[in-house]
């Protein structure tokens, strides 16, 4: 057999690891692949983690110990994320968004599959180091987004119901008050979807007053699972918003009245400009 | 500035190409990213075709003309993705999967995004030639593993609701049958979600009798919309499956009965067997 290259070793490598997010692969699984010392493996690692810094790429890291070996987090850059984030900000604040209700139109930004990506890999880089166990999220609309938060935490989803279903087995139910009118609602999730013990990152698209928030933390509660924070996507915030919402992790803040003349005043999250 | 080497080209273009799939990159891009003449670019896109056919890890294609340039299919080969749909059709024959009412408990799959990107990649693979300019489910289970197929297709993904909300302006709404009680449920989809004329691949997670993608199908057929094709994860069949269910492509098949006892026979879809 010809010796495999480093060129096609690196290429082959890049892939393999972006495709899975802090998932560890041994040396040894390389050295297999490429029927190739470990040094030589060693050294092409090298190489990709000064090109994936150089280029804004990520980051490669090497995990020692028995279990060790080298995994991609898909850590994005601060600036990168800053800019990527207020060209969306231009795109949402378009007036042709505003829906009759004043409701913000975003379903668009929530269906494209690519920017969704960039999105969660925004949202889960100050998780990494958190080790969060899943990503938690509510149906419908935060599913797209809370999905891609947990491919690149390389972590599993589980997905709150409104409504318990008979295929998912028992459940535990809670009633939470939502919004400004004070209505009761509900959320039921699968006994056997978490377990006593775990760490949980909570993932909605959007809040306004934080009660669907709210409403997860308790049910984590429930289960005796830890919430090590709360992304959302698109945070409303007012003069009436609860304290209790400065804690939530946005990436975008949407101030003041939505009208259809002149559209919605969205920004970056402050903790994107620093 | 120092030259860039080969090295770093390929495993920098390894991961755009791939993070982006069936995005055109134009050559100028490229040429601009490393400041590199466009001919040593081509030969660096040759050797990442190669690479990635050798280790089959997807297709790099030449799009020629003046929109020209270069895009990433994940293409699983035959092989690869029967031999994973076998390890997963193990795991889903686990008697511990069944729930009482003898439900099979698939939500874990569709839980684990790396899981699911590799099984979305398997199901948009025929569907690559045929150009969907979205893809359609319906809430909320399937949504995870259409976003997948979504991603792997780089089109986005538009989602009907059982429920029309507010927040996404006008609606058309569909009644259907589901299920062999004959139970009439609803389907909406915001007007501005699609456009006359457009080509829909029709995704979702578990069906039995069809009933809910007719469903889909037919709210196609209001919007003026081209279905080129359904495509469902895990299909029941049984001896009253109705003849319709025959064109859907699935990725895994269950056969008779499902008991807490013996659990549920799981089997490769015919067309990846081929």
């Amino acid at each position: 057999m010809e010796k495999i290259k480093r060129n096609v070793r690196v290429a082959a490598m890049a892939k393999l690891l972006t495709e899975s997010p802090n998932h560890i692969f041994t040396l040894s699984q390389f050295c297999t692949l490429f029927d190739t010392a470990k040094s030589t493996i060693s050294e092409d690692i090298d190489l990709l983690r000064s090109v994936f810094e150089d280029f804004g790429l990520g980051q490669i890291e090497t995990v020692t110990g028995a279990a060790g070996g080298v995994k991609f987090l898909p850590v994005v850059p601060m600036d990168k994320a800053l800019s990527f984030v207020k060209e969306t900000c231009v795109d949402l604040s378009d007036p042709g968004r505003v829906l009759p209700g004043n409701f913000l139109y975003i379903q668009d930004i929530l269906s494209q599959p690519d920017k969704l990506e960039t999105l969660g890999a925004i949202m889960a880089t100050p998780y990494f180091n958190e080790n969060p166990d899943f990503v938690l999220t509510v149906e419908t609309k935060g599913i797209p987004f809370a999905l891609m938060v947990a491919k690149a935490l390389g972590v599993p989803l589980v997905i709150a119901r409104r409504n318990h279903k008979s295929f998912e087995g028992s459940v535990v139910t809670i009633n939470y008050i939502s919004g400004a009118g004070g209505e009761m609602k509900t959320m039921s999730l699968a006994k056997r979807a978490v377990k006593a013990g775990q760490r949980a990152l909570i993932i909605d698209d959007f809040t306004k007053d934080g009660g669907t928030v709210r409403g997860m933390m308790e049910l984590m509660r429930e289960f005796d699972v830890t919430c090590v924070g709360v992304g959302v996507m698109v945070q409303r915030r007012r003069s009436d918003t609860p304290q209790f919402c400065n804690d939530i992790r946005s990436l975008f803040v949407v101030e003041g009245e939505i009208d259809e003349k002149n559209g919605a005043t969205v920004t970056p999250a402050e903790w994107l400009t620093k």
